[in-house]
């Protein structure tokens, strides 16, 4: 069925999810050391996932002018380093479950898994770098430099969620948290896709950082719906083990909202939860946690924040988009917003 | 004092490694988040180290008809990487020292190091995609697919060397650990700093597979004195717990060579020994194994063929470089061979 201004985001996400890996297998390598390498770089690609990254960058590049055959390359770059950092993210967080599977370094061990996301890592620039060979030599300097800003920006959203985690730093507000967010998941997630996308459609001439605003207030609202989905959802469509975040410790807005509205005391409880390595921290204190941010209304205050999120986000998109073209990517691209902080 | 072609190594390496470091901390950001991440990227690079990989860049460049400034981003990248992927390769082996210090992970737990090494490794990619940028589409797109290739040999040699380990493969014969070792070892210490050169120097007019030989030789002499200076060097000055090779039960030469000499009760004995998780593993069992290694004439076949591969290296280069003109570029690459095989 092709995609029209009425197809839901589901299905453009389907569409689109389609194109990107069938394209994606092709980059793929195959052969020796099958076990120990090409294997397991295939393992999370071949999983599945939502594709929103890749799909949000087809979209934006062809609302600026690109076919799709210009931007595939670029979407499936995007692909590979967003399932590269994934490996490395479950190592550095000890995660058990990713896509409903165990993760990649339980199945192989931490060696191989580091060194498979190594490979992942590298082999993500190839489609973009062939990609736009063709372009000339400004054009595909911009297009690396905005991986290498990405690249950057992430580890340092990587940085400090791990960082607050080991030195169990609880003197956290919501600023902290949007700015750890932006790094951390908007600059891959969002403002990477939508930039690249712009650029690539355009030929060089859109204004990038005027898409700031809608991919950063879209991105975050991603990121919040995520880290509720993360305490409440439906395990089997999470993939995720539930609750993984309290295990991990990871400082979501529930628990920065949490512990703005604690006591002194509580604080003192709060922080010696999270100070209890993973493996020796009880259920019961797992689910204080929880019931606590139930009972101060931490998971509805996240819930209205993301809500807050999307409909800026929507706006912005009016705003910025208003001068180009309607179509069906469009169309997809205007109802984002929405089904960010609606999906399960 | 200048370089001349009476020079030693020692002196050149000095030389151009100073010049490759001073340029190298412009590239390492500073500022937040410093404890974090950007002190982490620094740590390794600011450690020292021989500089071997980016002075045989430079060195080769000239050779080929470069001036410093143009192939000084090139070396700068390949000691970033370099850097990076021992951030990672610490991790993947569990070791304790680099260049005379805890590693990095040991310093600062391992989610953050890994994260660190992986923004090193992006971070890489700056100076020779900075540096190109002016050289026409043709010419950076040649120099990043050098880079990928490099990648990919480099990650399929790490999962040989990684997963044998993990699975206790000892079916191992010379060829199997000579082609771990181009892969692992020679890509990224020597022919891709020799392609790179040559290719930047050349104006891509250099034919860069014949270069070949001269670079795996030298590569693979190199990797065998490591070996054996991993059991026999002098502590200090090789910066690396003696013997970590034996705890982390590498296939080294020495090993592959002692199974290839052992009855198979020896090789049960052997394989038990090294099937012991590494903090298991008794003093008496590794005292053992190097002990096998001296009686059986493991180190000293070793020596043997670093010795040979050293000749058949000063022979390719006479070979190869013959056309080229005389210089004390040339005459420090000429005296590589004897220098990794000598080097304590």
């Amino acid at each position: 069925m092709p995609i029209t201004s009425d197809s839901t985001v589901a299905e453009v996400l389907d569409d689109y999810g389609k194109i990107t890996r069938a394209e994606l297998k092709n980059w793929l390598p195959k052969g020796d050391p099958e076990d120990y390498l090409y294997g397991p770089m295939s393992d999370y690609p071949m999983r599945g996932g939502r594709m929103f990254r890749p799909s949000l960058c087809i979209a934006t590049a062809k609302v600026f002018g690109a076919s799709l055959e210009q931007v595939i390359p670029a979407a499936v770059s995007i692909e590979l380093l967003h399932n590269a950092l994934l490996i490395h993210d479950d190592i550095e967080d000890e995660s058990d479950e990713r896509r409903g599977k165990p993760t990649l370094h339980k199945k192989i061990g931490t060696p191989l898994a580091l060194n498979a996301g190594d490979s992942l890592a590298f082999l993500s620039l190839r489609p973009i770098i062939r990609g736009s060979a063709s372009m000339g030599s400004d054009s595909i300097v911009r297009i690396l430099e905005e991986f290498d800003q990405m690249a950057q920006q992430t580890a340092e959203g990587q940085a400090l969620d791990l960082g607050w985690r080991r030195d169990n730093h609880i003197e956290l507000c919501e600023a902290d948290y949007l700015k750890m967010v932006l790094k951390k998941t908007c600059w891959l997630t969002t403002l990477f896709p939508i930039r690249l996308g712009a650029l690539i459609g355009s030929g060089g001439r859109a204004n990038l950082d005027s898409l700031f605003n809608f991919a950063f207030f879209l991105g975050a609202a991603f990121q919040i719906q995520d880290d509720v989905l993360n305490l409440i959802g439906n395990h089997e469509r999470y993939g995720k083990e539930l609750g993984g975040d309290l295990l991990e410790g990871k400082r979501t807005l529930m628990l920065v909202n949490l512990l703005e509205l604690s006591s002194s005391s509580e604080r003192v409880r709060i922080k010696a939860i999270l100070d209890t390595p993973r493996d020796a921290r009880s259920d019961a204190s797992v689910s204080w946690l929880r019931s606590a941010m139930i009972e101060r209304g931490c998971i509805e205050y996240a819930k209205e924040l993301a809500h807050g999120l999307a409909g800026a986000a929507s706006h912005e998109f009016d705003k910025t988009f208003k001068e180009l073209p309607e179509s069906s990517d469009k169309a997809f691209l205007s109802k984002l917003p929405s089904w960010v902080i609606e999906r399960s």
